[in-house]
């Protein structure tokens, strides 16, 4: 494997990254001049819709039946998966499927957490690179992806321990071909990062979700529900965005990232302690400090002292 | 005072929602008959900045110099202000001001919490009926005011014990006109829906805040922070909006509405406790209960059960 682009990549999963990628590939290649060299794009899902959908729109070259066919002479394998399913997809690559790709093919993903990941690649034996495009956004499915879903934005490539540079530069190429910027990060640097920064705001969404609404059959709401949920504004519908995302995908984040997220749950319980305290403080609320509290929270999202 | 509309019509405070209500107010009146009767509108805010703009777009017909002089001859008085302004400014009429107003001239308002706001006004001994238009956009100041602010948006009323129905039309005349949609509530149902699903959410996005990113001067950020600001995406982006608040606003709710934000406080932690647990399950995290707690909390925002 040289660091030339792959002639045939194969996209496993194929809903709004996998899609968004074909896209951004078959963008790339559009602007090449015709005849020349590039890579055909191939792609499988469990349920075939977005992959079959692709290939109608133009996005790829074929949509396989099967997985082992997807990886025929693959160079480059782009798994598409929630974290739980990307790690089966790993183990299932490992186990049978290896001799189907060319020797060499290098495997990467665009899973939420690295470390349960890069250990289930080590564990399997494959040649592995690990990635995750921070491109959020609510929508899913195939329907959703674009071509530029990933411009300008960071996508984190983890190495294998020991390195492989040859394998690393292939993963390069396919983020600056998507248009956004690589960042190399070690797997639980990246976990951690992502513990506070996606998976706190994605477990406090949920929770306000059932603090507020119920939640499991059985459980009660606030007895203010029927009542709030007709006063519900923009600040209830931002606050709810994320708890609105694919279950799975949320399942297989905290499952593959518990410490992490538990460690700034912890963090972000004390925080609340504070509030509750300050809120319940004898002799009544103080306004000012609670003023001087919310803009130095501002502050340190604008990044200066708001005036 | 009949149910005829207001002569003359007084904004104090011209923010974003003062600003709103005046660009509705000329809006609506654009659309009679010229020289039809139709109710002169004037404001005045502390710093005069937005309304010398409002005049100057021809949303107003003065900006006053004084709060005096805007009251002068007014038969309907709208407080623009966050609650704890509020609040103030009805005592200053109570105090010294009454006279210069119509007899019979109705006070409302459009703060975010009824109960102090109420206990307020029958304290001054105003004529008075609270109002709470229900409409959050992260904007604030009259630059962002907008004429379509509160179309089809709920409008709460809370009418004066003992009831002034007359009061009461005006009010409801004025949230028609703004074409939204008058809602009467107590102002303790009021504060007890607000607070779950607008005033929660608001400590909640500081918090978020303050856990990550750190606080105060002097505390410290999660150590992954430098690193999590450059990954922050969409879901980061959402739950820290309500935090990039005006902070006056958030201290005048948080201490307005103390006791019942508290208890979602509480009710909320015991939520999170749950998720800690669920997290740091002996045996590991249960992928499949995870699942079907994001997919229970999904449903209640959506409505039905998701496929």
């Amino acid at each position: 494997m040289t660091s030339a682009p792959p002639k045939r990549i194969a996209i496993l999963g194929f809903g709004l990254i996998g899609g968004s990628v074909a896209r951004a590939l078959a963008e790339a290649r559009s602007s090449l001049p015709t005849g020349s060299g590039h890579p055909s794009v191939v792609a499988w899902s469990p349920t075939g819709r977005g992959a079959r959908q692709g290939l109608a729109d133009g996005v790829i070259d074929a949509a396989e039946p099967t997985m082992l066919e997807a990886l025929d002479g693959a160079e480059l394998v782009i798994l598409s998966a929630p974290p739980l399913e990307t790690i089966d997809l790993i183990a299932q690559i490992g186990d049978e499927d290896r001799g189907r790709m060319t020797a060499g093919a290098v495997i990467t993903d665009v899973a939420s957490t690295k470390g349960a990941v890069m250990a289930a690649a080590a564990r399997a034996g494959v040649r592995f690179v690990g990635g995750h495009p921070m491109a959020g956004v609510e929508a899913t499915g195939y329907e959703a992806a674009r071509a530029d879903l990933f411009v300008d934005r960071p996508w984190v490539i983890v190495p294998p321990v020991p390195s492989d540079p040859e394998a690393v530069a292939v993963v390069r190429w396919l983020v600056a071909t998507c248009r956004a910027r690589s960042m190399e990060l070690g797997a639980a640097d990246h976990d951690a990062a992502v513990a506070a920064i996606s998976h706190l705001p994605l477990v406090l969404s949920a929770a306000l979700v059932e603090a507020v609404a119920g939640s499991a059959e059985g459980s009660d709401p606030d007895p203010a529900w029927p009542l709030a949920a007709e006063l519900a504004a923009g600040g209830w519908a931002s606050m709810t965005r994320l708890a609105r995302g694919d279950a799975r995908m949320g399942a297989g984040i905290a499952a593959t990232n518990a410490a992490a997220l538990a460690g700034n749950l912890r963090r972000y319980r004390t925080v609340l302690d504070d509030w509750i305290s300050a809120l319940e403080r004898k002799g009544g609320v103080d306004a000012e400090a609670l003023e001087a509290r919310f803009r130095a929270a501002r502050a340190r999202l604008v990044g200066r002292d708001p005036s």
